[in-house]
């Protein structure tokens, strides 16, 4: 089954919202991804719609920007 | 159990988000608040540190601002 994409860079904000995503979704739902170590898959996240980390792009393909930690200038 | 509370004020940000939450999250775990038609919850919402809607409060007291549909000022 494809799984709902978790984008976030480590910040406060971020660690927060992956532990709460974690808890609502399921770890096993989620890929979850950094993009400040993960540089690659900057270009795939920004591709998906996602303007901030932390940020949820579901199966379906909308993304869900999460409060706010960084925007995805910042992380690259 | 107490559920993850769904803040939102019907408008079209928030409809997309409710039906992402629901898919990723189950409506069985959810209350679902609209904000503009239940205005007599505004003050728990606002207390609860929700600033803007859609938001999701999780169960340990958490709020996840989900994109931006309008702020609490202006469901009030």
């Amino acid at each position: 089954m494809q799984k709902a994409v978790f984008y976030h860079a480590g910040c406060p904000v971020c660690v927060s919202a992956e532990h709460d995503i974690i808890q609502l979704v399921g770890k096993e739902n989620l890929d979850i991804i950094h993009l400040g170590e993960q540089q690659q898959y900057i270009d795939a996240a920004a591709a998906a719609g996602v303007k901030s980390v932390p940020a949820l792009v579901t199966t379906n393909g909308n993304v869900l920007h999460i409060n706010f930690g960084a925007s995805i200038a910042d992380v690259k």
